[in-house]
């Protein structure tokens, strides 16, 4: 029994707000227990230099995160120092790499769309739950294409959604919480296809090493984690849902 | 008639959500039509170092301002460069000396409360906005110090609002938003407390120049103006209300 | 009386020196008391890119506001770290945009205005002595463009001057030297046009709040100072008056 | 048949100058077929500040990564702007974490170890290689610190060496150079103790994504490729070996 | 002959502004022709962290070096962002070297002296004379402090000053203003004592390569050159020439 | 006698590997004693804005010094701040400016060659043996570029060599390692062409001044100093030597 009372194989309850307000045409606050993140999606019609130089350019998906000030006790410091963090740093670049995946930058066209996920209230898992409700404001920001003659079921190829695993007290367990996760031995996000493909695998050994009897309950448990994700998207979507 | 119907003299209806989701002790998501802002409240147990050097060292109040990128657009960058745009700044220098002259911060004591204002929609406003609903969120931080020996009615000695006034077509106005805000002849910001007297007043001509005619008439419209929002901050806090 | 024996209505002496030793179009070493300014105007041809949208390009006048490291006591250090702290950027967009009011940017065709305002001594009022001053540098500055076609009597709409008040041992005065500043209740800055509009009103509660009679005292102070202030400009450009 | 003749499971030959021409306890220059990368391992009698505040203060092990300008055609600029670039930082945070699962900071003693990993020469796997490297200028500087009474059996507690793995025309291969790097679909990077056990696991899809079979194939070929490389890091530090 | 009439020995006449309107114990504002420099030496009753090892601490001086930015045409922006300029830190070692040759830092105390040098008007040997100034400047400051006890006999051990010499159209000439230093062949600074010994001397070939018959003709004008400058300073200084 | 064995006027031993693995058209590692530089040289088929604007652009030669962390004890920090220290700055810009004197850019064409000289270990002379090392990459680099129609035997004008020389406890010596330079009264660094010519003269005295004489007898065995190193060059380049 884990202390907040769930299996070893249970998630947090995900409760999603959409559209929340903001300008952005992709927009929602996702929690999934304590841990909140509001993720807008945003669209410039404009590509990076480096992609202007491709024959016809084709579209760019990138995403920033960040952890506002009050998410967490105590208080985080604002990143104004012209230094991101490396932990922030990498975080961005896993989003972005994930929700990349799902896109087909040709048929997107010469546009970028920014996926930016501000934590607003940190119980772990924050990488993670950025992914799962960034794709959710990627779709909306896409559909909102619709009248630019943009086919959202061209351009969206795979539904992602990510989820956590880890090793805690020598127990292999599913989407930890902070008081888990800062106890846990090993420390993995997994980022799937709605179809059951891999498209991130991240371990990190936090305490001494694992075993690969380890590494293989861990997989388990992110693959029907991410299923069960999955599936909540797609209610939340509803007639929305591009496949 | 105003674009959106309002009078002349008629402030834009104001919700709040407290607390909001944060782990911070003082929270808000406050709204004035489609201009919203995160008010954030944290306590530190310390204080800058030149407030080190007073004898007993007394608290202190600052606060931060941000617009989050999906809060406008097209999107706005972040701040990240290592350059706070000077706009930035001089908003949460604002926001710091407003709240500031709410607080005796010798009866506080040697804490630095810090009010983060990150903006989730800007539709003018943003900064008297930020203050009104700031103010709220430091009332709930002081009364959560009263376990720690804190009287909250010696460390609050005034109630703080701010509202903008404008001269749009050649008419004063209160409380502009984003369409009166970017045609405006004159902007002003105006920072009072519950008892009608000055914190701030920071009137700018922002095409041509203004008469002392039209600079008394904003004065009026704010001195009214921040008389309701004093009332609906008293209202929100309800039996919270320190005075 | 004053520490100094002025009148509470009465000016520190103005003296100015003109040109001054630079390369700039316009250059004076401006005095007020023992507060000095080097103001100088230099030309660009060019404008910066979001002007450049417009058709046809208009012109454009910024300024810059400096602290020589020896104008003070101890010491100021440079402002070399990648951060121009946050009272010396809200001081030159006051500076510029007030400055601005003063010019018909159409007129003055595609070029840009830069006036640097470095302070040699500080002694109070350094931010309404560098408007003051820089408007006489920025009208050399017009002036040196004849050869090239532009009339400054197009260019130049109206004269600028700039002058603090406060509120001091609960009385008001103008033209706050630095021991007073240090000790003022309220500080107040009027930036208005030599026929008596205003340009920019900022005043702020340095300890405490003030009351509405108190706000049109200062006011009244500074009209009259400003209106001193547009007559030494007056007598000091000469022939060079360009209205 | 891979296009420089390897087998599907073959690692480049791997050679390393021990001790390289430098000043620092640990050094040494390693190659794998044409990547070459300098690890140092510096001492400091010190420990970061966070260290401190434990009692006793335990030791510390951090990495650093960098390209050299002339290490990759064309030229790579500096990381001299104030910003490490986030693939920079996201490999020394690995190196360092990597390398830390080799050592008791107990043991170690109230000291960091800073390892240096300057590529001479890029050509794919430049991570893996500074851990496979790094790791012998750690053992070499470990053993420096006997005379100060450090007992490297206690302090070194497992070897570790790394390598990556990748899906390259739909095979899984081990040891990919740049050639491959740069078209493979998937690509992994494996970091395990000589015993066998996991310290990290990263691994992306580059291009689509990557069915659990293709993970499993991969892990398979790591497993083996790091057995192979430990066998050599015992070779090369002979007697300095430590366990 | 030279294009402003001087012989080739001949230096551009120096004049000295003593004490500049600052705030600084030490400011003179030096012209040598078009070339104005503002000089001034604050004293800060601390050193530098790693000066404090020494037992008893001993004190520092230290060198500034800024253009305004009206200085020269075009205008020069400000060194604002958060990079000094290569030629700029180059110069402020120099005048900071130099004029530490001219203190005992064992009889000075425990003060650091810090020498800003303000060019105000470019015209060639703006570093020399920034040396030469400053000296005058350091001087005054060091004389300042014999109230605190200090003799400034004791603290000031040689007067220093400096000059430009360099190879124009083949001929060695001395003191080169800006329109033959943008064209000499050669490019060197000069630095000495009072007494004809040598503190600094760099010279570079700008264009091509120079002979040992020339660096002879250089050295020679320029050891008369300091001879020079060094009666100039004694006179500026009367009574309170130090030596 | 000196500390070493060496007479007055004796080099340390030169070695050099050339080429040295990197990706770069020339690379060496040079050693004199314990001092050790990797020079690579770049090639960029591009030149400076500022080269742009002449007809036809010729080309460019700069160049880049670094010490990296392991080559001096205790470990120096990595230069990655954001701020170049003064120290590497000025050390570039001279190695930048004596390896341009080798070089006809008009003959180069728009081609920009960048030397970059990164310190292995550092024992003394590390910016002379810098520029001594770098006349050899670029001269490999040139060669390279015989392909593309650029003949050396143009491009190249003069060999460049680089020593240093010194006065220790009263004599000149030539050629300080690290244990002389620490405790020299004068450090001189003098670069030289192959034909005796001077392209740089830099002495400081680093305690006290230096009479005429110390800089003679220190510039005496500078001139035989490199001779011997122009030797060296000619027999490490044999058939490639381009003259």
């Amino acid at each position: 029994m884990r202390h907040d009372g769930r299996l070893q194989n249970q998630l947090r309850p995900i409760r999603v707000e959409r559209p929340f307000a903001t300008a952005a045409p992709g927009s929602v606050l996702i929690h999934a227990g304590n841990t909140s993140v509001l993720c807008t999606a945003s669209i410039d019609d404009s590509v990076p230099p480096w992609k202007m130089k491709q024959d016809p350019p084709t579209g760019w998906v990138t995403a920033e995160y960040n952890m506002l000030p009050g998410s967490t006790s105590p208080r985080k410091n604002r990143e104004r120092s012209g230094k991101v963090d490396g932990r922030s740093q990498e975080i961005q670049r896993l989003i972005g790499r994930s929700l990349r995946a799902a896109v087909d930058t040709a048929a997107l066209g010469p546009r970028t769309i920014t996926i930016d996920c501000d934590v607003i209230r940190a119980d772990g898992g924050t990488r993670t739950l950025s992914i799962t409700g960034g794709f959710i404001a990627l779709v909306d920001a896409v559909n909102s294409l619709k009248p630019a003659g943009v086919d959202p079921k061209k351009v969206l190829i795979a539904s992602i959604a990510a989820v956590s695993v880890g090793v805690h007290q020598g127990v292999a367990v599913l989407d930890l919480d902070y008081p888990e996760d800062s106890r846990a031995e090993v420390d993995m996000n997994v980022v799937m296809t709605g179809e059951g493909r891999f498209v991130e695998v991240q371990g990190s050994a936090e305490k001494g090493t694992f075993s690969p009897e380890q590494l293989q309950a861990q997989l388990a448990l992110a693959i029907d984690g991410v299923r069960q994700l999955s599936q909540v998207q797609r209610e939340i979507l509803g007639k929305d849902w591009p496949f």
